[in-house]
């Protein structure tokens, strides 16, 4: 247990797990820790929310992916503090770890901008659990609509709001729309789902502003062809369990999903380092900590600059190149050969879809939009997946979605008393 | 809503949709009331519970089921009382719904046999829950057990009970040996998975008492190979956070699992009619309820003899024959025809897989055991489940396990808080 270079990951992300991966073969030992027991492919986890897929297909377990190699252990644990000068790090069972190198990479949650207790009425979308409270709850704001017997009442069951329209909130309006307007018709008697309102409300100008106007407009215009009413340059100022307050005017609405915002996980205040106002840690180009050589922040939790002076985005891929670029540079370092310079961001394109037939693609000299862009987009998250069996079981739901119009899980789970205390809220 | 004879089915397990199913075409509008949104095909569930299958692949949303039929109502609501003079049922939010025929399908849930504050150590399978709570146990003790420093603590979180050794008990068992002495062994660092401790319990003198004695000693012996400790004719007299006592051993053990009794539900005192010890309702051979021939009983809620004087055995071909005769019945009364006779059942064989190579099957005069009756299992329970998409993904699920000896779901979900609640039981 104790002999060679100890690496520490803290994070089972895209970040953490590319970092792994690179450095395979290299003459380390790896400990990988965190707190779920699974990697969750979050680009999907919206369609975990909106039914269309359960959430086996999108996660794997952690360890499983490192079976095969004896040098990585991956820890299931919440980590609660670092000690920079010691090297150590801290479990929340009272344990501590030593490490040689120390990569942060534990990612971000939810931000409400000070007003957290929005987050029991508006659940963001970053865990399972998350995706399933979501899930739950669109499914039984249909299922009280169709017992309520107060017309005003039901309306509000029947009024969807999401708020924030990047990709995530367009892809989960897109879809909420669908399923009201196309899937659920035929199986409700006493309500019309058709009468549903799914509104996505945005404070600034347009959705989608990592996309070019055009892109954005185009998925506007698809979105108001499924249904969506879209709501720009309206923030939101007041979330509660009747309703949502949209600039000065309030909307009755049961259910709200927050895709507003987030926040970074506390490793900066861990190290005790800057953070700029999303919580993340201000890291030098060689993503190390300030005076910290030996200890990495990167994905998520990192806030680095591109050449350009823009900052590097929150996605995926960005984490993964972060990730690689960190393997790189322990390679050298314990091969004695200069560090990889600093970090560039390659970026490599902006995708979001607009229910199951449209998605724009943003790959700057080159947009797409329409069938094509969704086909894309469709085989390039079935490659980025993990296995054979994952993408086998995506591609099969996928498809049976696509020819049978249905979506594949469709289920209401949970603890009763959580049930009780979601309709406590509500009520 | 108002005209024609108006059935209430409470419950959407095998006996309700077998009514729902068979009162096609009949003169009647149907309102089917359960207070989950989906139909789960039980005999898997211990699969989900552990990580061959996903949530999705043995559940259906009911109100899907029934799209195709504008005559039926489905209803997400807990009933919480009948009134066979005023012929209403009553919801928990307060509604009364009027009847014609109501019909109670109810089911059963865990029964512990006095010592309900068992329940929290010891959670039992029947719902998708259920099946994910002991999932989550089963995974967290492992990592756990990497975790811990204390080997006796250790050596407790490596040993898991199943109490109780019906086929429920006998299939837990044998996937969670196989598990731990097959499938994890890779994947850990600390501990040594193939010394984990899977003991089955028993209070009778035999596993499997409905059953052969042949085949009960032939399942015994392919749990001894898998790595299963049996323990037959040795009562549970105690459940605990710390383990479990049997007969007057302590057996320390961080993971129970409850697979020894029913109870069902209330539907008896709802009516006000007589029930056995196990409260299930004493129905006439009709299957209706003393004194109004208008309601039935059906399913693990009834209490029927067959022609022998042994009790109609709770499974799920029973609820669906059941569930087949009061369609005929109500049939023949809309129809002016006589009711179809007294209700006699078939028992159409018993089936139980020990691991995922071996299966017993009870025929009565034809007995298989082996690999030949595990493929007739698998074949046939892919025969009942409801539409192409699952047979399809539950195939493909089997054929991947088979093929990789891997498990598709092994997935730790649910709340936080929850977690928590479950280290502090055992802390």
């Amino acid at each position: 247990m104790s002999e060679g270079h100890h690496v520490v990951v803290v994070g089972g992300g895209f970040g953490g797990l590319q970092l792994v991966n690179d450095l395979k073969g290299a003459a380390v030992r790896i400990t990988l820790i965190d707190r779920r027991n699974h990697h969750l492919f979050q680009p999907l986890l919206y369609q975990v929310a909106t039914t269309v897929l359960a959430t086996s297909e999108i996660a794997w377990p952690i360890r499983h992916l490192y079976r095969d190699r004896p040098e990585v252990t991956t820890l299931l644990g919440e980590v609660t503090g670092a000690d920079p000068i010691a090297r150590t790090i801290s479990l929340d069972g009272g344990q501590t770890i030593a490490y040689d190198t120390l990569v942060l990479a534990t990612g971000a949650t939810h931000a409400y901008f000070g007003h957290d207790e929005w987050a029991a009425v508006a659940p963001g979308l970053k865990t399972l659990e998350d995706a399933t409270t979501i899930r739950r709850r669109v499914l039984l704001a249909f299922e009280r609509a169709e017992l309520e017997q107060d017309p005003e009442r039901r309306d509000a069951l029947l009024t969807f709001t999401i708020i924030g329209a990047g990709p995530t909130g367009v892809e989960l309006a897109g879809i909420i729309a669908e399923m009201a307007h196309r899937i659920l018709p035929a199986e409700f008697r006493r309500i019309d789902t058709r009468r549903a309102r799914v509104v996505l409300v945005e404070a600034g100008p347009r959705i989608l502003p990592a996309f070019s106007e055009e892109l954005s407009g185009y998925a506007g215009r698809e979105l108001k062809k499924l249904g969506v009413e879209v709501w720009t340059g309206t923030p939101v100022t007041d979330c509660s369990a009747a309703g949502v307050v949209i600039g000065d005017r309030f909307l009755p609405s049961c259910t709200l999903v927050w895709a507003a915002g987030v926040q970074a996980s506390p490793a900066a205040s861990w190290l005790g380092i800057p953070a700029d106002r999303a919580g993340r840690a201000l890291v030098g180009d060689d993503l190390t900590a300030p005076g910290h050589p030996e200890v990495f922040v990167i994905g998520d939790t990192a806030s680095v600059s591109q050449a350009d002076g823009k900052p590097v985005p929150g996605i995926a891929p960005a984490a993964k190149q972060q990730g690689a670029f960190v393997a790189r540079t322990i390679r050298a370092r314990l091969e004695g050969r200069p560090a990889p310079g600093p970090f560039r961001y390659r970026h490599q394109g902006s995708l979001a879809t607009i229910g199951r037939r449209a998605a724009i693609i943003d790959f700057g000299r080159i947009k797409l939009k329409g069938a094509l862009a969704w086909w894309i987009w469709g085989v390039a998250h079935i490659y980025f997946l993990i296995g054979t069996r994952s993408r086998f079981a995506v591609a099969w739901s996928w498809l049976w979605t696509f020819l049978s119009g249905q979506h594949s899980a469709r289920l209401i789970t949970q603890k009763e008393t959580e049930d009780v205390e979601a309709v406590e809220l509500r009520d």
